[in-house]
């Protein structure tokens, strides 16, 4: 096979007469056996895989996966792109996703299209380029189902997470938003609290709208009316949740908990309200959403809903390696249960109506 | 050029039969125009590009890269291995590495390497199989030069960024560690600090390291006896700072004042210390390394010294992209200087030793 010897360097001579065989022979396997190990193929064990690349590298042989990948059309490569991966959120769904494709020998190819289509549609363009097994998304802002179906028509089989596409039938996995912050608000409402405002997302993500959706839901069932003052939006991250912070504070009368889009929303947030000489958890209730890793630890720790992201990213790298080895894999999406982690950010016990309404009568 | 087009889909026969000569037909321009456009040359104006990938994409035409690139040896695409992109220190770095990339459009290929020799061997591979143009690293914690140089001999030239390797003579950029913690130390010997302590890092990191000698040049600059069970080493991220809080709490005498390995270890560290019942920045003095975007919205602000982590990603993207296009590029590292930014956490003074004695002789 002196196709797959790659003439790379005028600076090594040696590299260039490095062949297959010559690596058999020093092993003393054949050339087949060792073919078939640089390609990662789980029909040769492990360690002769290793020994195999071990002597390879020693010997200056370079496999060339472009023209294996033009002879078998798999390249072991999939693509993942998400809005940013310096976000935790994300970051903990990409370490999930990385740990299975690992396992599995699997090539992770990551960008950020930081919602923007343009940016988006060229990593695509760059992964049916490369020949690409297949992608993992989360979706940019705004799109538009052609740009699903022009990886899936051309063979590279796309998985969704944390956000959805309307009109598109590929599997996708994601919490269930509405879900976990009706259980963030309902924890409030059991403490007595009924001036509840929710901080950051916007009508623009799948994500927002639903988690939007399940606060008015709670409001409702424990008959609040909704004040439209109650709901600042914008904030997406950490210094949005900062930003927030005077605003919230400027509202009269003050709200007595807040929940947030986010946990880096909280956590701005709540550097925000002690500059404003607030103390989270004992002045007002903060609530998180998704349990990042930091949430535990900052003072006070966040009470938050965990939107279980290490599940989200397993799931669909598993779906997707199931659905490249051929087998039949349920479309659509599937939603995670989430679960809320009760701690110090909610201590905080308003007086509410009911008992200053109680204080009156007796006075 | 009919190889440029992929036989891709069973599911899209339309797409089989595009050609770069249905483009130019379609758009009325030369087939060698189309071809320069869809291979991003500068020779095609911007916006007749467009017009070319818009068309292209509308007709269902896939670029083939791969079969690009084994004929002209480039392939756009420029790999980049960190530690742990989710380390905001990194982060800005990266994104500053992207932004300079996509002006060139250069594809941007990541890998967290996670200090596992093994898996940024398994990258360098997968850079040298897929032909990338060349590689930008923060190398692994025991890199040896010889994988440097497997790179460079095949012609995957690499630039290194934040740390560097011993023996090998690639360019890298840096910021100057030794000289920050200086100036870190001496802001707070200059407010009176005499107990002085130094909180994460280990001595596997050349970084770690430089920043460790600064804290000592600077104790040792102004006659201050250092104190082993001032050094509390291990730390490298929030989580760590977090913990060796109440270690640092558990000195007797408590010094009066911290610096940490990075802003993460800082951030952390106030967390830890708030929990302990002190108030940072009023109760104890700290000093984060890095000045990541936290530092400024923390409460209280972190004091810290600004790394250049952009101009570190800027510089090393300019350079790779200058050395591939044949341009004479310095070798060696090049020193970024750093600057300090004062904020609330280091507002605290303590009564020093000469007060104290001060005050013993009035009365």
């Amino acid at each position: 096979m002196p196709t797959n010897v790659v003439s790379t360097s005028g600076r090594n001579p040696l590299a260039q007469k490095v062949k297959l065989s010559t690596i058999a022979e020093a092993l003393g396997l054949s050339t087949a056996t060792v073919s078939l190990a640089l390609r990662d193929s789980p029909l040769v064990a492990e360690a002769t895989r290793e020994r195999i690349k071990e002597e390879a590298r020693a010997s200056g042989y370079i496999y060339n996966r472009r023209a294996a990948s033009l002879r078998t059309s798999k390249s072991g490569i999939i693509g993942v792109c998400v809005h940013d991966m310096m976000n935790p959120f994300y970051g903990e769904i990409l370490t999930a996703i990385e740990r299975e494709l690992d396992r599995q020998q699997h090539t992770f190819i990551l960008c950020n299209h930081y919602d923007q289509l343009a940016k988006q549609r060229a990593f695509i363009d760059t992964m049916l380029q490369l020949g690409a097994d297949g992608m993992i998304m989360s979706p940019a802002i705004g799109t538009p189902a052609a740009d699903i179906r022009l990886a899936e028509e051309n063979d590279l089989p796309v998985t969704l997470v944390a956000r959805t596409v309307d009109g598109v039938e590929v599997p996708g996995f994601h919490g269930d938003d509405r879900r976990g912050m009706r259980l963030a608000v309902e924890h409030l409402i059991e403490k007595g609290h009924r001036r509840i405002a929710m901080v950051g997302g916007d009508d623009l993500t799948s994500t927002a709208r639903e988690r939007e959706a399940g606060y008015l839901a709670a409001l409702e069932a424990a008959d609040i009316e909704f004040k439209p003052e109650w709901r600042l939006k914008g904030a997406r991250n950490r210094h949005g949740g900062f930003e927030a912070a005077p605003r919230l504070v400027a509202l009269s009368p003050l709200p007595t908990a807040v929940v947030c889009y986010s946990d880096l929303v909280a956590l701005g947030l709540m550097y925000g309200l002690s500059r404003a000489g607030l103390t989270p958890g004992e002045d007002i209730a903060v609530v998180g959403y998704d349990d990042i890793e930091e949430a535990e630890i900052a003072t006070p720790s966040l009470t938050t809903v965990a939107n279980g992201q290490s599940e989200v990213g397993r799931l669909a790298a598993r779906s997707l390696l199931a659905r490249l080895q051929g087998e039949d894999i349920p479309l659509g999406t599937q939603l995670i249960t989430p679960t809320l982690r009760i701690r110090s950010s909610s201590e905080y016990r308003p007086f509410t109506l009911q008992r200053t309404e109680a204080a009156s009568r007796h006075a």
